[in-house]
């Protein structure tokens, strides 16, 4: 262990020219996007004389949240996200954060037809508004009969299950052992609704329904209320609410006291975690993803605890000593990522707008080809505030090894089809395959395959004195931004309950934790004043 | 990069006290496991002036194999395997590698009473010898029904199977949508075939057959010549051959000449691969895994191939530049490991020999007690060569995380329980937690989950300049020993090729191999000699 030789280390280290000693923390928290700095917000809200660290292996912060600048109508530039992008109504706790930055908001354009490409029918049959029968006349009786037929069955199977003791839930084993596709199959009668559930699959986690287990299927849409929330525009959709200047402002919002007090270290990826159990301590180490000598050094903080904000697959590439308990490695190691590519186009006009689309497409990209699969998977208007036309699209998985220039090409002709030839005219075209970016996830989110749900059940429960963020461990709005800052606030607390805060602790945001019923108990007893200073 | 500014960098490595230079090599091996280790041995074989290296990151050689010494029945130690100790008849890659090293071998014992506990009963019911109608007479008629139905199905699937062309097979993609328990529910009439096929997923995989695709436990039958040879330890059965002095020895005898020339550098971990597509060379970065300092010397080496002789999941922890193509990402990403936990118990006299047993045992390790699962899946008889009577066993994988003494406590509880009290009354107890061991996998072999073939079956397809060996690539005996030296063969001729050696190619060895068609092509060219010195 280095600690045993502390001085000679540090000596090697000054030696070579950088004068670091190990540094002692209260907290260190791993990952700057949303989720690791609502966890260093609220903790610096409730107890700001916590010594702190926040380090964030990339150049930037935001996590899957990227603003980007792009060409549009006027010489001005004007702001896309090519990473997270919408809000919804029942996210209570990214909306309360972006309340606090004041950060302005409108609508998703929701007016006019819709299209869909699914079932049997090759071409794209529009539909408006909500989901609901008078709205579906494009579609056989047959069709709707089955479509509404399994969206009351997946709303009772959400009904009987619980979030926290997943396992309890009726069926909840027999659920987990099927793939979306396999439950589809036994359950759907029409092509038409085994390609809703494939294309659901698909936007929303971006995977085909036949590599996830149909328990998540069923956690992640009741953590959101439900599954018509996860697709929806309107109402209280995931989709229904947009952000003027983007979304990674949030990130940056949140980051800029900790970029002025210097507890932001950025292009710092961490290593190895060695948790000393007799001390209580965690030594970790990080070192300089930008450095490109023969030599890395390695930074070493010792901390009394550790936030880990960075998704499940990538604390699986740490070292841990001691290792994760056996549940949390199967975690780590099988909560893979969907592979969506998130795409914009900009235009001198909203040619769809005066066609009377609402911009929303779904696809199979099926095509009279056999095997052939077109790229956009959904799209929707994309229109910015500054003015500027837009559509933003997702390109299915297959598409990640073509160029840039390809996809553009393929994505353009694909909007043609769906929208006319005006598409073919576009301004400026940008985007983002989230599988190729280190330290990261694909997009839009993480999933859970068949069989493993026991492991994922034990998502929240800390390894000796390293604590669990991130959004894939939220139980409201899992995935998304709200379920990023949900998670990091319960984590945040957590750390306060265990550092003896319990003074500022509030239960409600540790409702689903692992450490609701210790909390409870000590408050019951009356305890005392907490040892640590205020 | 640092080609950019090598001659500082040289300096700068200098200054730290370690006098070195980028190594160029023509072939750099990582990983000295059995199918490393044989890549290394081919490649010097057929081409000695070739300039290589391997590398492995443990401070041992062989990989998943670990031989032992253990108290037995005298005062010598002798040998036990805890990791790969068995090999079968119809293995001819690692049989003509032991006879080359003349290593012997016995028969695994196999007389008397076999035992097994599944279905309803909560009792071991006996059975003998092969899995025929006429040893099972404790099982009912409409038991046995189910049980050869089934065995029936599987082999008419397998029959259907393509090894090399998986999805031109006869409902491939339908297979990988379902688990092997989903599929199993659908066609398995009894509780009994259901437990044998959920045991079946846990010996010969280490997980439950919910986490699997039903397409891949047929692909990795097929490739051992049929689903029996999985689980059986006579006949053309993976259990029915043990070696005299373990199997470590394999790895052991193929490395040293390597170790002799100093051109395998134990302790040594990859950590990124640079791919110079224009030079056509791979720039590998290396660190010292023994290293406790702040600071960490890079090791840079320069090849013209690198053969990765690691598992997928290991492969998928490095920092590709380029990145791989999605779908190789996708295959480090999801071909996790089973996670059994082997162990051997020594005993003065094989009890279990005098009582009529053969020491086999299969069990599902329910009790009376509602959701026990006993730890014992497997065991068999293990007596060493030189006397000492033995029982070599396999734990589930819910017992990873208790203490080695609550394990051995457990685990000969449990063969009390099957064999008699005088189980109780041993010498010597060892195992190994294969989940916990860094830089490698689990226990016994990888799998694939569902939805996920279509990755692997580019498991063989190079990325650029680098070549994938290891057993899972392997199409005969994948997972083995045997086809961790098939495939260590293939990527060695497959690199040959590839550096102008057609001379010493031997095209029974590419046969599945991506560059199998090229080879063929060029011998018909009548194609020149090789630029390339002999």
């Amino acid at each position: 262990m280095p600690q045993e030789n502390a001085s000679a280390q540090t000596q090697s280290i000054q030696q070579h020219g950088q004068g670091q000693q190990v540094l002692d923390l209260d907290v260190l928290i791993v990952g700057a996007g949303v989720s690791g700095l609502a966890t260093a917000h609220e903790l610096r809200k409730r107890a700001p004389d916590l010594k702190l660290l926040i380090v964030e292996a990339k150049s930037r912060v935001g996590g899957r949240t990227l603003t980007v600048e792009m060409k549009g109508r006027t010489d001005k530039m004007e702001k896309f996200d090519l990473g997270g992008q919408w809000v919804g109504k029942t996210q209570s706790h990214i909306l309360e954060i972006m309340k606090e930055f004041k950060i302005q908001t409108y609508d998703q354009y929701t007016d006019g037809i819709k299209l869909a490409q699914m079932g049997d029918v090759n071409e794209l049959r529009p539909y408006v508004s909500a989901l609901s029968e008078k709205n579906l006349r494009h579609y056989t009786e047959v069709e709707l009969l089955d479509f509404f037929t399994n969206t009351n069955k997946l709303k009772a199977l959400c009904d009987k299950l619980d979030l926290i003791e997943i396992f309890e839930s009726q069926d909840a084993e027999v659920l987990d052992q099927m793939t979306v596709s396999q439950w589809t199959r036994d359950n759907c009668q029409t092509d038409t609704v085994e390609d809703v559930m494939e294309l659901g699959s698909r936007i929303v986690y971006g995977v085909p329904f036949t590599r996830m287990s149909m328990l998540y299927h069923l956690f992640f849409s009741k953590s959101a209320g439900g599954y018509q929330n996860l697709v929806e525009s309107i109402g209280d959709g995931a989709q229904a609410i947009r952000l003027h200047g983007g979304t990674q402002q949030i990130s940056e919002r949140l980051a800029q006291p900790f970029i002025e007090n210097n507890t932001l270290k950025m292009n710092t990826a961490v290593s190895r975690i060695d948790i000393d159990t007799q001390t209580g301590l965690a030594r970790v180490r990080m070192y300089d993803t930008k450095n490109k000598d023969a030599v890395l050094r390695m930074q070493i903080v010792r901390a009394k605890r550790v936030i880990m904000a960075i998704p499940p697959t990538e604390c699986g590439k740490l070292r841990w000593v001691p290792e994760v308990p056996f549940m949390k490695r199967r975690l780590f190691d099988n909560m893979y990522f969907g592979n969506m590519i998130k795409f914009v186009v900009t235009y001198k006009r909203a040619f769809w707008r005066e066609k009377g689309y609402s911009g929303e497409v779904v696809s199979m990209g099926r095509t009279n080809e056999e095997g052939e699969m077109l790229p956009v998977v959904d799209a929707y208007d994309g229109c910015a505030p500054g003015g500027t036309p837009a559509i933003v699209g997702f390109m299915r998985e297959e598409y990640a090894d073509y160029t840039k220039e390809l996809r553009c090409k393929e994505a353009v002709d694909d909007l043609a089809r769906i929208y006319g030839d005006e598409a073919q005219d576009f301004i400026d075209y940008d985007e983002k395959v989230w599988g190729q970016e280190p330290f990261n996830g694909g997009c839009p989110v993480a999933y859970v395959p068949p069989g493993q749900m026991d492991a994922f059940a034990a998502i929240r429960e800390p390894h000796h004195n390293v604590h669990f963020a991130g959004t894939e461990s939220a139980t409201h709005w899992m995935g998304y931004m709200s379920g990023a800052v949900q998670a990091g606030r319960r984590a945040a607390h957590e750390v306060l309950h265990m550092l003896d805060r319990d003074d500022v602790v509030h239960f409600s945001y540790l409702t689903d934790s692992t450490f609701a019923a210790g909390f409870l108990e000590k408050q019951q007893q009356g305890a005392t004043q907490p040892k640590s200073k205020m």
